[in-house]
């Protein structure tokens, strides 16, 4: 079932496995944070924007038993995807569309989900260096999309009320609240996670709801490590539940 | 030197004594935050607006040797803010305008100031309580004085690359980051404050700078009181030094 270069990873708490492949994608510590922060309720639909090799699906079949839709650009990370969803017998719950999310509009009805998630490229576009390989540069980097062609896309896909779950660097909160307000899904909740004490925040996890009145709530802090350079207690709940 | 119902508080780091009224203005842990949270270099020309009783300028006294200006529009809280320098012998250094901030249009001469500090009122016009006494409610509800035109006025009086440093209320963070960047003062740096552990933020510590590049530092959350009640360490740095 593996391809070249594709090894098969542990999803521990969730009892899963994923395949992965340094040369093409394999996912990161935030997706683990926002597949924790996302709220799955009983009767969400649910659709995870940017997907990458599915882990965000994966995540989230976890925590209820509704179809997950995926979207993503890359046709190998498609089918990294779909052939992990099989693995997992998840084939029937969990389904990707190999497709830009700058066309939702045209390939879904507006307004039919009630959560979107999303961890998109970090990165601006003027950030990449020319050695890297091109599909890590379209996951890390705004080449194919932009912070504010998601945020497009959520507004499109979420129902009034619906709640956007995102991952972002901290050196960009700025950029994304911003955006979010702009394409009316209104910050609600706010998690910054440091990767240790003492240092700046590196993470940030953002809910925000369409169409949500104005208001904050800025959580405790989430530190990765502890002190000792060990995981912290919240982040080996997240590993190993 | 006191008149009815004021009384003489301590200022103990910096060894400075403060007039204070309950039933007009005496300051905020806040003001403590916003003093211990801006930087004062030898260079810099200070103004600090919505200044109530002068508690910042007093507290920023103590990080410089320039003159410290401070703007607000009640003449009780001038007049004991006035008394308070002259107490301390800092009616050299330090001066008070009575003044709204919405006209330092007219009587300011544009991007004069290197450094702007605003406490500003937190609550919206509409949270108004009735029984509130009349100095409070323009000390803490947006009636003489909107977040926006705080950041206007600190526009007019900046020079280009002067830092505002603002403390305000967590759950209007957005309202401040976002008005922040419509007044072309790009925030820069970010502090979360928490009363506990395990509580949502309740203030926030905000530095910005005019015409500043994007990009924004979140600094390591300040914690007011640890475990047991007692104040934190950082705290006790505040207060005593």
């Amino acid at each position: 079932m593996l391809k070249d270069n594709e090894r098969l990873d542990s999803l521990i708490k969730e009892n899963l496995k994923i395949i992965q492949n340094d040369d093409v994608f394999s996912f990161s510590t935030d997706a683990l944070l926002l597949g924790d922060f996302a709220e799955i309720r009983k009767k969400d639909k649910v659709i995870d924007i940017c997907s990458g090799n599915g882990v965000i699906p994966l995540l989230l079949s976890y925590k209820g038993n509704q179809p997950i839709e995926g979207i993503e650009i890359q046709p190998q990370l498609v089918d990294m995807a779909q052939r992990s969803f099989k693995y997992n017998q998840l084939d029937g719950r969990l389904y990707m569309h190999q497709m830009d999310v700058k066309s939702v509009f045209q390939h879904f009805k507006p307004s039919q989900y009630s959560v979107v998630t999303c961890n998109p490229p970090y990165f601006k576009e003027n950030q990449l260096h020319q050695h890297q390989k091109e599909a890590h540069k379209i996951a890390r980097h705004e080449i194919l999309c932009k912070l504010e062609d998601c945020l497009m896309a959520a507004r499109h896909l979420l129902k009034q009320g619906g709640r956007l779950y995102m991952v972002h660097r901290a050196e960009r909160m700025m950029d994304v609240l911003t955006e979010m307000r702009r394409a009316n899904i209104e910050p609600k909740r706010l998690t910054l996670v440091y990767s240790k004490l003492d240092r700046d925040a590196q993470t940030i996890l953002v809910e925000g709801r369409k169409s949500g009145n104005q208001g904050l709530d800025i959580t405790p802090p989430f530190y990765i490590y502890q002190k000792d350079g060990m995981y912290s207690e919240e982040m080996k709940g997240i590993y190993y539940g």
